[in-house]
């Protein structure tokens, strides 16, 4: 029983390292200690840097004895938190353990200075009022991460030498577990704050381009979230075709489909009147103007489709290739109704906007021939469900 | 003795996970085993997700008994490989370990099956040619990592079972170690993707943004890689002012230091005569525009300021605001003499380019009115290093 109580403990030390939310991992230490080790409860102190302050977050034992979590939180300057705290208590007694009987007995031996004397005595009040026969600090370095709180063992008896062995084993493969938890989280919201950046200065940079076309505000937000619907709705019906990184990739292409605009004269984008053939020419070059512009950046290989070709259609009138039916990339063709009926339901210089409920008999008519069916069928249930 | 050596080997386990690079890991692991272990040497075969194979990649012990590193690369299919891969053979013996000893029992055993003692027989020969006593195998749930591969004890005597426990131990550790580092170098990987993808994408959307403007070819470009070498040659001179963050969010500002003139009209920025009041206010705007474009995102904070105050002069008489002397900001001020370095040196609509020495000259004479002195100072010492 002792040995393979050692090999739980083992085990459950190892797999620590794998869990990278600190909450939950000392939810499953607590849980562990509760257990394997016949105690009346155990709680767990655990740092918390937003609060400056050691916070009892998870409390685990017979109901009538555990401590109620949330009611204590000691800041760093409570006795219970500066003993740990200040080294040279520390080494007072073996392992770094606080048990009861240690903390009276220091009190009254008569080498004990008078400061100690004072804050054992608070200490020990603290732990009484919280339960508490023994305290297993846990730290990294210097720092004191977090303190296992052990009530008292079912059968009544003290903890012998190789339980409190066990508990400073199991803090110390806490404090490494912990310690790596906040390395990925730390990692982790380095990487969420990068891709923030990288999405907010392209939604930003394409709205400034997009400001020198006086007939298109808003509408490179309106057809991402338009595309990225349609592709939901595209999963929902077929889960395996389509992915996250797809999502991640067309919401990229949504953005940028109309990059290429930058390279077109303004007074094209903004004519009044209506356009001559070489204009309308000009502006039929903006797909492979962004394709132009984007293709450098490897990261983005998977979107490039999606721009190039979000104005083909199935019957092979489209530009810039005149690819037919399947040879259009799915990425384009969810990007090409999006884009169709923005534009239908947006004024134009050359004619005013269309009623919405008009834009989707236009694109009802069209699929097939302008749009992907199987895109265009997604986009009209979205539409009869009123999402747009 | 035997006490110290346990503590050794689990205070080094307990490390390992904060080693994220699996190389160096299996160094320290192998470093270890030769200083505590008496043995003659030891490796590890270490999986590589690359080559799709277990390559020995770090050998330690003396020099005449050690495996030459690099000789030994184990496909999948090898038998010393497929042994450990192969769960069935795994329940053979305790605790994973494959000894010499034991081998040949099984070997020699009617009771084991041909093809096992095939496989063993192939593995005896390679363990005899490693030089290799005993071989532990590190598994991470059912793959195997790597397979730690041990010499001779140098006393000649056999691994006793508690030498060969501690063994497993470590390599479940190793195990675990490794497959945080593979973690963290995922995510750090990711990060450094997400990282790319923002630059390149805001270096290509300010390029095509830059491509309205017939005469600031690569502009940008230039204006970004002096700011950088300005900034890195004051560090150099000061070191507690600068820091990598200050140098990110320079390089960012100067990436964007010019979006602003997305919102000054094409006939203006490639008038060939010269500018009327209204037009010179117009373009003076750029700053301003910048920061209305980018002031949403959070992130960009740091960099805002180099972009909105690049045209302000120590003398007050630059613009948005008029800031004098130590008013301006760092970033600005670096920005600034790059910047103008750049316009002087390169043919504009209303003049010719300046020979290179002659706009040298121009901003020493207009240090403290136009340009930040201390700024200034580093810029002409890279100048007379020649690396401008």
């Amino acid at each position: 029983m002792a040995i393979d109580f050692k090999k739980e403990l083992e085990t459950a030390a190892r797999n620590m390292i794998f869990v990278h939310d600190p909450d939950l991992l000392i939810k499953i230490i607590v849980r562990m200690v509760v257990d394997k080790m016949n105690v009346e409860h155990a709680s767990i102190l655990l740092y918390k840097p937003e609060r400056q302050a050691y916070l009892l977050t998870v409390s685990g034992g017979s109901l009538a004895k555990k401590i109620p979590v949330g009611l204590a939180c000691f800041d760093k300057d409570d006795s219970l938190i500066r003993y740990f705290r200040e080294r040279n208590n520390r080494l007072l007694f073996n392992n770094d353990v606080l048990t009861l009987e240690n903390a009276q007995a220091a009190i009254k031996a008569a080498s004990t200075k008078e400061r100690l004397k004072h804050l054992l005595t608070d200490v020990l009040y603290q732990m009484q009022l919280l339960e508490t026969v023994s305290c297993v600090p846990s730290y990294y370095r210097d720092d004191l991460l977090g303190v296992l709180l052990l009530g008292k063992k079912k059968d009544g008896s003290r903890f012998t030498k190789r339980e409190l062995d066990f508990f400073v084993a199991l803090a110390s493969n806490m404090s490494m577990a912990i310690r790596n938890s906040y390395l990925f989280k730390e990692l982790k919201s380095e990487l969420d704050k990068k891709h923030q950046l990288f999405m907010r200065t392209t939604i930003a940079l394409v709205a400034a381009i997009e400001a020198k076309d006086n007939y298109t505000h808003g509408h490179t937000t309106r057809v991402t979230n338009l595309s990225i619907e349609i592709a939901k709705r595209l999963a929902q019906k077929n889960k395996k075709t389509m992915d996250s990184k797809f999502i991640e990739s067309l919401h990229i292409a949504s953005l940028l489909h109309d990059v290429g605009k930058i390279g077109v004269p303004e007074q094209i984008l903004n004519k009044r009147g209506s356009l001559t053939i070489g204009e309308r020419n000009k502006i039929k070059e903006h797909p492979l103007i962004g394709v132009t512009i984007l293709k450098p950046i490897k990261e983005l290989e998977h979107s490039l489709a999606g721009i190039k070709y979000h104005h083909e259609r199935p019957d092979g009138l489209g530009y810039p290739e005149g690819l037919k039916g399947d040879e259009i990339p799915l990425i384009a063709s969810i990007i090409s109704v999006a884009d169709s009926f923005d534009a239908m339901t947006s004024d134009r210089p050359y004619r005013a906007a269309l009623y919405k409920n008009d834009a989707v008999k236009e694109i009802k008519k069209l699929s097939n021939l302008q749009f992907n069916p199987y895109v265009t069928k997604a986009f009209l249930e979205l539409c009869e469900e009123g999402k747009f």
